[in-house]
C-alpha cells in the first residue's frame, strides 16, 4: 500500500508552496491537483511543472466529491501520490472525506501545511486572532440568512466576523466585497436588527498572499463603491475594537479618524 | 527609505517557508529572525543560512518589544530588512506593532505568508473551520479564568474551541496537553459549571507541521496520562459534532466509538 501527501499550495501564485511542499512532490509517483476550492489567479501550472520537473493531473470538483477521488486511491495503492491544494489542506471538507476514505482503505495519508486565507486575512487587517469569532462564507444564493446571522451573534459578544466570499469555479465567479456587502444589506431590509448599516465600520481585503493585496478600512457606505481590483476578495466586521487595532486600521488600512472615538 | 519584509517562516523547521518567502531572503539586504513567539523545535539556523546563503541576525524579545525593533528599523532605512517569524506573520501582536512604526517613518512593510499553528491544527483535527468560536491561549499562570470562560461561552452556541498553549521561549518552557487540562480542571474545581470535566471530549494535536504529528481525541481522563511525545502541543474542545466530524475523530484520531451517539 501506498500513501497520499496532501499539500497546501499557499496561496496566490507558485510561490506560495513549502520548501518541504515541493520535495513532496518531487519524490512523488503520482502528483494530483485541485483548483478549485480556492482561487489561485496566478498559479500556472507550466511553471509549477517546470520547477518540480512533475506532470500535474488536474482534478475537477466532480472526481473528488462524485466519484471520491477514485483516481487518487488508485494512484495510492501502489505508490506516493501527491494531492496539490490551495492554502492550507485539510481546511475544505471534501478533503477530509477523500482522507477518511484512503485511511479506511489502508492507505496513509499525511499533510504538508501551506498558508492559508483564514490566518493571511487576519494578519493582513491587523486584527487581534483571538477576537475572531466564528467565522462564515457569504454565498452566492440570497437566500441564506446565515452570515447575517452569525455577524450578528459575533457583534453581541464584541467579537469580529472575517466573511469568506463565494468561489464558483467551473464558472468562473468569485464574489466580490460589494456583492458580498449589497448581500447582507438586503437581509438588513429584511430583518431590520441594524447590524449591517451604511455606517458599520467594514474592513476589505483583496488578493492575500500577492505582492500587492489591498486592505481598506472604512464605513460600509464608502467600501460599496471603493475599486479593490481583482479577485479573491474577503470582508471582516470588526466587533469592538482595542485601541491598538484602531490605530492599525487608521495607519496601514486608511480607516477614518473618527475610530478613534469609538474603541474599548 | 527600504522596506520591511515579514516573511512567515511555516511550521517545525527550515523547510516551512515558502518559495517566495526565500526569493524575499535571498534578496535582502539584512535579515532578521525571531524565535521566540512560537516554537520552531527543528530550526536550525545554519540550515536556513546554508539554504538562504544570508547571515541570520536572531532578535530577542527585549529587542523587538522593550527596544521597539530598533535596528530592524535602522536597517531599513536605507535597504531592504527581512524580518523572520515563525508561522504567519502579523499574527501575533508584537509585529503589527513594529509594523505600524515603521509606516509611520515612512518605511513600506509587505507579508510574506506562511504556514499557521491555527489553520494547521483545525485541518489536522478534521474539524470544520466555520464551527470554530473565538480561540484562546491557556497561561502558565493560573490565575486567569479567561481559557474556562471562553470555553464555556463556545459551548453554549455549540461551537469548537481551540486552546493555544503558552510558550515562555526564554526558559524553554513549552506548555503541554495535560498541563494545560490539569489548569483547567482547577478552575472547574472553584467554579462547578460542568465545563471542563473527567468525560469531557477533548483533542489534543503535538507537533503540527512535522512528518510525524500526533493527533488524538478522547475523554479528558484518558488524554491526560497520553503520551503525545514533544511539544508544541494544542488542544481542541469540541461542541457539537456532525457525523462527518465524528466519524472523522473515530477514523483518523482513535476517538471512541461511543462518539456515535452524541453527533448532531
Amino acid at each position: 500500500m501506498g500513501e497520499i501527501v496532501f499539500v497546501g499550495l499557499g496561496l496566490y501564485d507558485e510561490g506560495g508552496i513549502s520548501l518541504r511542499g515541493l520535495e513532496e512532490v518531487k519524490t512523488a509517483d503520482k502528483v494530483f491537483v485541485e483548483l478549485y476550492t480556492s482561487l489561485m489567479p496566478h498559479f500556472s501550472i507550466e511553471n509549477f511543472e517546470r520547477i518540480s520537473g512533475k506532470k500535474l493531473h488536474m482534478v475537477s470538483r466532480k472526481e473528488l466529491e462524485e466519484e471520491n477521488g477514485e483516481a487518487i486511491l488508485k494512484a495510492a495503492e501502489t505508490g506516493k501520490a501527491v494531492l496539490l491544494v490551495p492554502g492550507d489542506p485539510l481546511i475544505a471538507t471534501t478533503h477530509v472525506a477523500l482522507r477518511i476514505q484512503a485511511e479506511k482503505l489502508g492507505i496513509k495519508t499525511r499533510i504538508v501545511h501551506g498558508a492559508s486565507i483564514i490566518s493571511a486575512v487576519i494578519g493582513l487587517s491587523s486584527l487581534h486572532n483571538y477576537k475572531f469569532g466564528k467565522s462564515v462564507t457569504i454565498p452566492f444564493s440570497e437566500a441564506s440568512e446565515t452570515p447575517y446571522e452569525v455577524i450578528a451573534q459575533n457583534k453581541k459578544v464584541e467579537l469580529h466576523t472575517l466573511c469568506l466570499l463565494d468561489v464558483k469555479a467551473e464558472e468562473k465567479r468569485y464574489m466580490r466585497i460589494h456583492e458580498g456587502l449589497e448581500s447582507l444589506l438586503k437581509i438588513e431590509e429584511k430583518r431590520k436588527e441594524k447590524i449591517v448599516a451604511m455606517d458599520t465600520l467594514v474592513v476589505g481585503i483583496a488578493r492575500a498572499g500577492s505582492t500587492n493585496p489591498t486592505v481598506k478600512a472604512g464605513f460600509l457606505k464608502d467600501l460599496l463603491s471603493y475599486d479593490f481590483g481583482e479577485p479573491p476578495h474577503s470582508i471582516i466586521f470588526p466587533g469592538k475594537l482595542h485601541f491598538m487595532e484602531a490605530e492599525a486600521l487608521m495607519v496601514l488600512a486608511g480607516a477614518p479618524e473618527s475610530l478613534k472615538e469609538i474603541v474599548e
